[in-house]
């Protein structure tokens, strides 16, 4: 069975996290595959959310809140040491470089091609031949001498999308799924530590997908069909997760 | 010899019906391999395009003109009367099929699922997982089935792309090639004729691109080396078609 996760984060910072992370996935698509000038839409989103926030501070304090975390469950029994070993590693291998590097993608805004292609890719259609012939150009290149250069660009948020992504995996790691059902299509929850995530899991063969909504103590989810885009008056299975 | 093609719209006109192509050929690329949820880019350029501006009556006046002329040119000698003739019947077919449509687009716009993504896509980043939890549902479908609703969502727009890449085809297939040489990298023109296009073949060897203005009695062309984004100052030799 093919089960879809959806998640709903329930403060800011986990909302700008999970953003950042869906573009690195974005990024490492477009490394994966060739999809042409299409690789540049989450190159200059990162860019644009970079410019807006600097994200360094927050994510340092996460990371030291994670370690010590990490160093108190290193010595309990049952636990696997040697992943949460890995884990502190990884983590103060991240904080180092992060305290390292300089702004990420303030180099970007000195590139001239770079530049003249972000001007234009929010408007309508605006990639065309006469618009952007430098991007003409560029696209005629060999895909494993663009795969390079956008590796190169993309790298610089390198240093601010990995211990997102590490510290994402964490968050959803330390907690498992209970099955739940929701009554007519909704259900709603309650917690007293405070939450930072709600995570659904379900068959895509239910038709439907969840809406969430929420705050640190209370959430409330409301499942659409897909086809009718409406809200499903049906008793509907699916897996829970909620994460602090 | 892999030459690049690059082309200069001088009317506002031109530009338009290029600017429709490259969406065109983008929703071909769509149709042609899944990019996920990048192939709805150009389908929102185009209800953003088509909403902005009714193409209609320009396209049936152009489609007019070039039936003129390709009547006059059925029975000249030395012309290939079976290609003038299929043009023809390709021209009088989407005329009729531009004339019988509505608007394009306007169904679209009732579709509350495009609707909803149309919303978000313009946002950097903003195609995560909570931010539409129905694109998440949709993106799980098999790429069959998304390939096909795509094709019904696009199509939407062929009475109005057909004819444009046609009389763009005529536009083009209608000039030759010349040698050109740019000296110093720049390179100058002019016609009595009211030209529509100017077309530049070059190969991508030579490093540079060319960047075009012009209207449509004059024209200039400089060329920019695209490793250092500047003007080029060698003698640079291209193939050029000016279009009428």
């Amino acid at each position: 069975m093919n089960e879809l996760i959806y998640e709903q984060p329930l403060n800011e910072k986990t909302r700008s996290y999970l953003r950042l992370e869906y573009l690195a996935n974005q990024v490492q698509s477009n490394l994966d595959q060739d999809h042409q000038h299409r690789c540049f839409y989450p190159l200059f989103s990162l860019c644009e959310l970079t410019e807006r926030c600097d994200y360094r501070g927050e994510i340092i304090k996460d990371i030291d809140k994670q370690l010590i975390n990490l160093k108190k469950w290193q010595h309990l029994p049952h636990i696997d040491e040697q992943q949460v070993e890995g884990y502190i590693d990884q983590m103060q291998e991240a904080r180092v470089k992060l305290i390292r590097c300089e702004r990420p993608g303030q180099k970007l805004k000195q590139d001239r091609f770079l530049s003249a292609l972000r001007q234009r890719f929010g408007m309508p259609g605006a990639c065309c031949n006469f618009d952007l012939p430098q991007l003409h150009y560029w696209l005629a290149k060999p895909w494993e001498v663009r795969q390079q250069e956008y590796k190169n660009w993309t790298e610089h948020f390198e240093c601010l999308l990995t211990p997102i992504k590490l510290l994402l995996e964490l968050t959803r790691k330390t907690t498992v799924y209970n099955p739940a059902t929701a009554t007519a299509g909704f259900y709603q929850g309650s917690s007293t530590q405070a939450l930072s995530l709600i995570r659904v899991k379900i068959d895509p063969a239910q038709g439907c997908y969840p809406t969430i909504s929420g705050n640190r103590n209370r959430y409330a989810i409301h499942f659409v069909l897909f086809d009718q885009q409406k809200h499903s008056d049906r008793s509907i299975d699916f897996m829970l997760a909620t994460c602090t």
